[in-house]
């Protein structure tokens, strides 16, 4: 009989609590999978006092995660504490030096310091897993790891961010403002008091630059990442969107074009029959484009105490099996590095929403404005202007919305298109542009 | 250096030579990824003078493929010939007993003799790899096997048959008959010339035995599975279910019960905002409900050669890795006993059209039967009768459809209850009964 895998979880939060109240019950059916028992033998916590509803007795309790690390009586380091660096940062790295495995469901650290960490678990000869670092309990790591281990990937994109989807399925489906939406997220506990680190797309941006490295074999980096909110769209675009076929997601894309790599985070518009648009509320989803094999989508939570447990618990029975994968799939050595895409070069299909001056005059001059930088429509929104008032008396005409939908062209031909018809005055305001991706 | 792996492949269609091609043009990333080479050193198949565009200079062309499985030189022995007996079977059986690993896409062999191969695999120490028979590239096997391996499943269900799918998908979207839906799907080579594997749901009920075994534990038996087919589907039932809120699809439902793990296909009606409800045409899907987390759906395409070639090399490089999981995720010794589902014990929702002669009475009739038997209605949809020629004079009543849908009640119950309702000739012909599925 093989001896137990000894397992030590330093943060004992809700997602700790439910690790090692899965490993309790499922401990049978886990031994059975792995070939050896999995049993938490030692923990850490800020507080030691806190009442957890976990019965602790024979664990032992380290004094700190970097004790915990050290204690030669763990095989595997569960690091739950969040924070991308310390302490959650050395007590990683010195559990990896010691040659134990780690696992961690640490996006942001993964995104900062997964090289440097990766380097230590392949020197030293541990694992180091993260499967719920990027959408909780969908095996999206596993599959692009190793389940597309002979694919070559073209493009892997998703809604990795279940705060963005529920703000956006919400404006969509009520026609309220993203400020209405994010204070009812912030009420219902989906979004943080300061929601930036969600709506402004940085965290897709960390979880997106994990996607890519495993993908692509780039050195994971959150600054290869082009990054833009939600904040700006209104539920006009959204209503747009839905008349033309589309939804708007905020998506992280990584892309294998002539040019490299391309990362990047924005609101996209995605034909509304594609899997990705059927996703609704916080559920998370990736979408893998393997050459020579239609679209594999993965849809599940993309957060949540239990989901993000029950990756933590795989990627421990992992460790148990023996599984020694490369934590980006491909040796550190060979990840190649990889630099910030110029949006400007972006090729893409565009939804560009204006207000028109006077109707007549400017459509003339956005068309021609468009031409002169051979951008082709493949359709064109004018909304009846309100001409009349109830009285029936003519109204003074007021600026009325133009949406057009692009065929595929470079984004610095959008903007210095744009950039003529707003010197041409036909136009108030910023005209709103969201990129298009289609499936 | 860790000596490369070497693979004998047998079988070179379609996906046998797209294996091929992927093994030498993704070499370098392979090795990368599994820490060894990987190269084809021997192969067979039917005919060696067929041309098949590869380049078989320096690979072995092993006389049979019983020959292949004893060749020393071979470390990982890969059946891609089909069928679910000899000589797929004799050959599996001869390499793992020589300690060999095997990846198949044999769906129909590892339904009826995955136990027997299983045993084989664990007693000499191969992995048995089968990525590839359920779902093609999607990778659910591994899904169940590794990623959720910490997780209590409650329900997998799932489109595992792109042929129904397809057929399901042109019925509802062109109002044609099963008949006529089927006839193109032949033609365009989504369909075999006898159909009868495809849309009377065996395919499914093989595919469902695997994936019930990876997720509770039974051993893999096609004949615990209730197997219905969808000939009897009409473009009247798919009009009907697209009123009320539902799509039909062909699933394969595995789920644990308080009466045990019901294995069972058939005709679903399931709600159209769920994610299975989306997939459309040739497409697969498949749905897991693990205890105390959101559903998680795994959608793409479940067959073709570049797809299956994809599962079938990512099976070879987890050998590659060192990878040996329990075939069936646990040791077959392990596994359980599984019964065939007494379907009259079955509990749901259900669609029921019947053909009322005539609809004050026959409404009042179905009412008093339905209620005599405990069951509830969720809705009813009683179409309005074509009472009148095109010259206004009324016409001779002809039968009018009925359509209920009933909250969760027990089959039995349905049964009786239109038993009932027949012996009260109220009707005409056979009622159609529809399972719903809920999300």
């Amino acid at each position: 009989m093989v001896a137990p895998l000894n397992v030590g979880i330093a943060g004992l939060g809700t997602v700790g609590a439910d690790v090692v109240r899965l490993i309790e019950t499922q401990g049978r059916a886990l031994a059975e999978r792995s070939g050896r028992g999995i049993r938490v033998v030692a923990v850490t916590a800020r507080s030691k006092a806190k009442k957890r509803g976990l019965d602790l007795r024979g664990i032992a309790w380290a004094k700190s995660p970097e004790a915990l690390a050290e204690d030669p009586n763990i095989d595997c380091f569960v690091e739950l504490m969040g924070g991308a660096g310390d302490p959650a940062l050395s007590a990683i790295e010195t559990a990896l030096k010691a040659g134990k495995s780690v696992v961690t469901a640490n996006k942001a650290l993964i995104a900062k310091h997964g090289l440097r960490l990766a380097t230590a678990a392949e020197k030293h000869g541990g694992a180091l897993n993260f499967e719920a670092a990027v959408g909780a309990a969908i095996p999206v790591i596993k599959t692009l790891r190793e389940g597309l281990a002979g694919t070559s990937v073209n493009r892997v994109y998703g809604i990795l961010n279940g705060t963005c989807n529920y703000i956006l399925t919400r404006m969509e489906q009520e026609g309220l403002s993203f400020e209405e939406c994010l204070k009812d997220a912030q009420r219902l506990g989906y979004a943080e008091a300061n929601p930036s680190f969600d709506v402004d797309g940085h965290d897709t941006a960390q979880k997106l630059a994990i996607l890519a490295s495993l993908a692509f074999g780039t050195k994971v980096a959150e600054s290869a990442v082009y990054v833009e909110g939600i904040s700006s769209i209104t539920p006009e675009d959204l209503k747009a969107a839905a008349e033309l076929g589309y939804r708007v997601k905020l998506l992280g894309v990584a892309v294998r074009t002539a040019k490299g790599i391309e990362q990047r985070v924005h609101p996209t518009m995605v034909p509304k029959s594609s899997p990705i648009a059927q996703v609704m509320g916080v559920t998370n989803a990736v979408a893998i484009d393997g050459e020579g094999i239609p679209p594999i989508t993965l849809v599940g939570p993309g957060a949540g105490g239990g989901a993000t447990a029950s990756a933590v618990v795989a990627d421990i029975a992992d460790v148990a099996r023996g599984i020694r994968a490369k934590p980006f799939g491909r040796p550190v050595e060979r990840l190649r590095d990889t630099a910030k895409a110029p949006m400007e070069r972006h090729e893409g299909g565009y939804y560009i929403r204006l207000m028109a001056r006077d109707l007549a005059g400017t459509a003339a001059t956005i068309a021609t404005r468009l031409a002169e930088q051979k951008i082709s429509l493949e359709s064109i929104v004018q909304r009846h202007p309100d001409g009349v008032d109830v009285n029936g008396a003519a109204k003074k005409p007021s600026p009325v919305p133009v949406i057009l939908i692009t065929y595929a062209t470079s984004e610095d031909a959008v903007h210095r298109a744009l950039a003529a018809v707003q010197r041409d005055k036909v136009i108030s305001g910023r005209p709103q542009v969201i990129r298009i991706e289609k499936n």
